[in-house]
């Protein structure tokens, strides 16, 4: 007998159909003798629904009366879910956040997980119940509601594996599987059996959407077994787990990123400390910053540029104007009409081939490099959005074609 | 400085203008430098759309995950009003049914509150914070949550005044306040300046629909000062308290219930316990038994006539069915076309004419009385439901025109 945690996102339980084919497939693990806890988030555009209700009464409330307020999608998800379950003759119980033990910080929209008090869930499993908890929340030391922000039940889910020792965590979703580029762009892409943490750390946050970062982070620290799969389509996903043995295929996927926009500060000073006080300032902002590009211009000046989200674009303007030497003799330009394609492979960084594959395919086709960054697993570059699709295309081809 | 309650009910919480009109009347209260706690209902149709959610996944699902569903409703309005109080510039915090210390049994969808643990509640007064708590919840002593059943935020909020001895529970309606008769049909009703709690108990039983009869037993039993007010229109409303010198006035109010059934059992054997099994047998399905006549008929046998709700009555003439010697011959007669028309006073029990002055009045008028009931404040007839309206107005007109 084992334990399993399935986790369905507010997709796969939008209506009363999908409530009923979730706990189809929840019970359909239970009934094979494993103890199930099933986490779920709030139903299709309820979190969106109760955003807007509140945006009309105050854009500015607290954020902890909007945990408040937002936990509430959850809730009634997971009774609607147990009754499912109910009703086709097998016992579950609904745990919210707290009454699942889960203890946070108090950033409130945004708060991290401290720890999982288990004697509840623990309790429930022991009576053979199917455990339905409430994803995307908690309580702080004092007892207040806390959301954990974005993609935030999934890291439900990892926690709950990683306290229970879970012997799989499956991440249901509308993709079954992580894919090495975008099926519904690529027609040679691929389903990937299985993949490292580290790169679908990589995969995640190049935009391939298919799990949230945190939640990976989790699973690699907690070594939690994890499972992208289908809600919909019965078959195998794919598995995330420390692959000990490389299999021969070197890279694992090629994702596009139209999110990002490059900023550029041209005819900067050419004193020491410049970068620094630019990205410690973006840093203070909250700004991620990702690829950057210095080069020495003329007249002993330099131009800097870098990458950020289009949804910080405008704040990291505003606070570069906010630095001295950022004077209106200096030009800060934006551009959004940018992407980010990258390949990603755990076995990359001991075969120096793999930038210039990359690289001649996207010559190949006219395609030009703007910036480009590397890490041990990846190559990221930014061409012109534009392009985005057929360099995807390409770079597939040349990798996995 | 006083220490106020205030309850508002699901339609006063409707939309985002009618929030904004709560936070006003609470920040009123608060500038004039009260403590306040609010507690409020879910907001408008909210319970009856996630009834109607559950029903379609499941007509029988547990009472536990029905409360657990129905629970979020007060979440979202607690917080949506805590943020209206916020955008006027007032500090609020909003406090789920667990989190403001209502500790209940676990009878769910109708949980008795045992007790308030107020540590919470004073820590947030303390801070000189409106405290805004979900009505009609708590938790029992496993964690699990428990609703209080129909009309359960009155309760909550005379439970919080009891507990806090606040110097007034103010419970705002759609009404300014109780009136001798139903002024939509009544011209000459008027409106009282205060009542006893036991007269209240009489009116809201009676079909008054003004404030939930478990508020005014626990008001009574902890000698909370109640106000009923509306919320639209800021004028003084009705206190409900134990009023020691008696007014003039005799009778209080004159009430019709139309929501009432006749059942009559004809030719039963005349011999003794006949009506002890029947009424101990309506008793175990939880059926309210009220006015009650029994005569003796021809032939050795007699008649039991009784009134319930209509919402019972089928259960109540099935159960009937069960005892042994209710057989085929026995005719069960049940009648919906009937109205029950109370008048009540606290004065009344030393005042031997009042019967006759409310029998004379429908005599006068042609309205044929079927059952008569009496207690020491009040007076019920049951007659025919077409002259319901009649009825109220000739008894209305007799005592207090």
């Amino acid at each position: 007998m084992s334990l399993i945690v399935q986790k369905f996102g507010g997709s796969s339980v939008a209506n009363a159909e999908r409530v009923m084919n979730v706990a189809k497939i929840v019970t359909d693990t239970y009934k094979q003798g494993n103890d199930v806890v099933v986490v779920v988030s709030a139903q299709g555009d309820t979190t969106d629904d109760l955003i807007a209700k509140a945006k009309e009464i105050n854009p500015n409330g607290s954020k902890r009366e909007m945990d408040m307020l937002l936990s509430s999608g959850e809730q009634i998800s997971i009774a609607l879910l147990a009754m499912a379950i109910q009703s086709l003759g097998y016992p579950a119980v609904s745990l919210l956040g707290w009454q699942a033990g889960f203890s946070t910080n108090s950033v409130y929209s945004a708060a991290r997980i401290k720890t999982i008090h288990k004697e509840r869930l623990k309790t429930e499993l022991s009576e053979r119940k199917i455990v339905v908890v409430a994803g995307f929340q908690g309580i702080n030391s004092k007892d207040n509601i806390t959301t954990l922000g974005r993609g935030g039940s999934d890291t439900s889910a990892v926690a709950i594996a990683a306290a229970l020792h879970a012997d799989k965590c499956q991440i249901f979703t509308d993709v079954d599987g992580v894919y090495t580029a975008d099926p519904r762009k690529v027609k040679n892409a691929k389903k990937l059996k299985e993949i490292t943490y580290d790169e679908m750390l990589e995969l995640a946050t190049l935009g391939a959407q298919v799990l949230n970062n945190r939640s990976v982070e989790m699973a690699k620290k907690y070594n939690v077994e994890l499972e992208v799969i289908s809600s919909l389509n019965p078959i195998p996903g794919t598995i995330v787990k420390e692959v000990t043995k490389m299999e021969k295929m070197l890279v694992r996927g090629v994702t596009k990123d139209t999110q990002v926009a490059r900023i550029s500060l041209i005819g900067l000073d050419d004193i020491p400390g410049v970068a620094f006080k630019i990205f410690s300032k973006l840093a203070s902002k909250n700004i991620n910053v990702d690829i950057i590009l210095q080069s020495v211009g003329r007249n002993e000046t330099k131009d800097i540029a870098f990458t950020v989200s289009k949804d910080n674009a405008d704040l990291a303007i505003e606070s570069l104007r906010e630095l001295p030497f950022v004077g209106e003799d200096i030009e800060i330009k934006c551009d959004t009409n940018v992407a980010k394609v990258s390949v990603v492979g755990a076995g990359m960084e001991t075969h120096p081939g793999t930038a210039s594959t990359m690289f001649e395919a996207l010559y190949n086709n006219d395609i030009n490099i703007q910036m480009i960054a590397t890490s041990e697993i990846k190559i990221s570059v930014l061409i012109d959005i534009k392009d985005a699709d057929k360099a995807v295309e390409a770079v597939h081809e040349a990798f996995l074609g």
